[in-house]
């Protein structure tokens, strides 16, 4: 993969979130490489109630450390 | 998306707690853009028990988050 | 909502421990606001084990805060 | 409930991954009252790999905590 | 049980992952003492893809443990 | 299993995130160390959503120690 993460720090809490849900999708990325693959599953997940919610958790949990990373943006 | 989130400091516990809320429904927002898909599904899962504590666990770990960006309101 | 939630201080483990299950029962309450359903739910759920489990561990997520914001009790 | 949880402090690591457990049956418990029904879905459960790895993970949640809290043993 | 576990110091990241791994079986064993059915159920979710993620995630929080418990091996 | 892992320090957080991966994967290897069955459940695995989004979860928890042993990449 190109370079597509190069530090942990965001300007805002936002960002940080944002961060945060593209982590999430790359872990999904590494494991499935094809876009195609991924966008056909994704059409059908984002109508589908729990794996919205495990997504919202991926991305809760990587958002704990880009928070810790950002001293919490203090 | 606009400013949603600017900071992790609430006043109360509560106010954090629904701050965590917040995050976890965003986690879902970003995913599943529309408001009208979001809303037909959650008709359904909020019947769903497995669904609900799946929900309670996504707000537990953003309430860690905010609970340490907090200092636990000591 | 009411106020519910003013403090993460507890005096004993047990007292933040059951305080982590109210916790966890609040993210449901939140997305299932109605009192009746929920009632409804519960009397399902509390016989299925991996339900039970499950709220185990979003009362193990929220436990692990609440000690924290205690310092552990030490 | 009776006392039944003062202190996070133990010997050990194993009465620590001990204690941990103790915790994830409480958070059942609290949930499910009846004895004869968490007995029942034991034994049926303890069968179901699923339900046991899933059982295995709120135990880790909880010893996380509690080594924690026993700075590790060191 | 004899004793298995005394601490939760290794020489390296991979012991500690071992450990880790260790950790997760007897989080298993406690709930389900019969070594007969632990292989039982093993041979069959050895094979099944979201066992093997889920197990592999309780590996995951443990590592968590150990890995602070030897201040990342730093 | 031969000396895999000798250290959680990485130049980059994407190195990190990567080494990530790799623990995420030793997880399973280790449960199931058939190379050739993880190859075949990996190829239907990786086109189920639900699937995808939990490896995605156990990478991002080992993301969070990786993470913290590099102290952010500050």
């Amino acid at each position: 993969m190109n370079d597509w993460f190069t530090s942990l720090k965001t300007e805002t809490p936002q960002k940080g979130f944002e961060l945060a849900i593209e982590m999430a999708r790359k872990g999904v990325a590494y494991t499935q490489p094809s876009a195609d693959i991924r966008k056909r599953l994704r059409s059908k997940y984002a109508k589908n109630a729990d794996s919205l919610i495990m997504t919202s958790q991926v991305i809760a949990i990587h958002f704990q450390t880009v928070a810790a990373a950002n001293n919490y943006w203090k």
